[in-house]
């Protein structure tokens, strides 16, 4: 019997489910809506039911929860330690909730919880470029700025399961302000919301109106065709990017920088900017040494391989 | 027969060797000249005499190299991975010395090589305050600034040994000018050098003239005498610090952060300030969980219970 891994990835507005094999196969994925269930034993239940009545695509009449040998769980605010979900700001249920052990209690497999930009980290190192690699960096930009560190060929997990978590370096002193509180995170320059404002403050410096609901695929379209202001965006989220990147390296010497997530389908328009300021301004013993490389997992079906992924690497 | 380690301490001025035991004991050390040897096969051959001829203090016709179980070298520019010394400004032999094989095929006991802070921090995890944290980072400050980064109970060497380097982060974008080439890197600032420095920049500001042979120490007495500009200089110095550790803690959320070396024994005078400015720049989810503390290795032979704990942390 083949020997299958359930990767779950929590969404504030979608939950999707997937099977994945041993090599990063995703064998089929389903989902349900995670707002439909604001009580967590009401989430939990469907969780569980929908897992319960898994069957083979070939052998419909072969249930397969015997083959599953254990379930990876990436959620934000995951905790890996407590295999809690703590104080998530985008999802329905508030204060702490000790979701891994729900969902082991209930289904009496193995459950592995922790954020999606570590799932991600685990799932690159796993089944993606960085497989063979010992220290490596995996950053998420979407929505905000995720980060996963391995080292010694672990994750990097901190002394309370809070490490990690880049996009709250200061990068600008007095910079803008975070949705943390703070002002100057890597993650309010570097992320969806970051690009967008860069590209407002250019226009603003050439006294053109902003345009709030731009998206960074539109920016990087009108940089490709050639628009001055869309082109000084991504040179600036570049530098500030590689900037840091320099100081990561500092920390760690990785032998990769991975990115994924939305932003990085800007592609060369990022990383030849990001990587030209790593260079310029990195200590010249790291110079040359370090990649930075776009994400190999699959943009739809990462989050659900990454956490998969950690059961692969438990076992 | 008591199992024993040899720690060597290389400085360019002097060597010093001593035996230490499972327990953080150093039995005994002595002390040759670096420089008396500017060939490194001179120097090795001088040093390994040295080692076979150690013998039992309390019964001295005894010769102990038989209870020797392996030999740690902390050396400047070390590289752990390669057992060599890599273009040590501050060492008469030039270019790239395999010092790790030279000196076990001298002696045939196994022999592990690292730098300062790095053996500092293995010392503080088996022998110090560090013993039983999983994740901590060791700051040496004197001359330069070093660190030797803990994380899942493992150094963190990085892909080619050169992890750590702490000093050379940037924390003042185009600041003052560092040995490396570079500007604004934390050692600038926080070091003997970077501490002068502050102190006559902060003299200058009220036009008195610079003290160019001030030490720490003196800025140290007179801070504690109530000097304005003293008690200034390491109000800023914290604050350097405080900031660079609040964004430490994103990447590893360490248990402690230790701080060792010359400019620590300003105590409370840099610690305090490290402390409030590393708790007002961090991200709330870390606030008063991170403790900063002094190293808890005796000043006079923490290099070579350093080097030797390495011995110890490898059986």
């Amino acid at each position: 019997m083949k020997e299958l891994a359930i990767g779950i990835d929590i969404g504030g507005t979608n939950t999707v489910i997937g099977l994945v094999d041993k090599v990063g196969n995703c064998l089929s994925a389903f989902r349900f809506s995670t707002t439909d269930y604001p009580d967590i034993n009401g989430y939990v239940d469907e969780l569980c039911n929908q897992i319960k009545n898994l069957h083979s695509l070939s052998y419909p009449s072969v249930n397969i929860i015997n083959q599953v040998k254990g379930i990876g769980i990436g959620a934000p605010n995951g905790n890996h330690y407590r295999g809690t979900i703590e104080y998530a700001p985008n999802l329905v249920w508030k204060g702490i909730i000790p979701l891994a052990k729900m969902v082991s209690d209930n289904l009496k497999v193995p459950v592995q919880l922790t954020n999606d930009a570590k799932a991600a980290a685990i799932g690159e190192m796993i089944f993606g470029g960085a497989k063979g690699m010992k220290d490596f960096i995996e950053i998420t930009i979407g929505t905000g700025l995720g980060s996963g560190v391995v080292a010694n060929g672990e994750l990097i997990y901190g002394n309370d399961g809070l490490a990690g978590e880049l996009g709250h370096v200061n990068v600008v002193r007095n910079g803008r302000p975070c949705g943390c509180g703070r002002n100057g995170c890597l993650e309010s320059y570097v992320s969806k919301r970051g690009v967008i404002e860069t590209y407002n403050e250019f226009r603003k410096a050439v006294n053109e109106n902003s345009i709030e609901d731009i998206t960074p695929p539109q920016i990087v379209e009108l940089a490709r065709k050639g628009n001055a202001i869309a082109m000084k965006t991504y040179d600036e989220t570049g530098r500030i990017l590689g900037q840091f990147f320099a100081d990561a390296v500092c920390f760690l010497e990785p032998e990769a920088i991975f990115i994924f997530g939305g932003i990085a389908q800007a592609g060369d328009l990022l990383l030849i900017p990001t990587k030209h300021y790593m260079e310029t301004n990195m200590h010249h013993i790291y110079r040359g040494k370090v990649k930075i490389l776009l994400s190999s997992l699959p943009g739809d079906t990462a989050a659900i391989l990454g956490a998969a992924a950690m059961i692969w690497k438990m076992i």
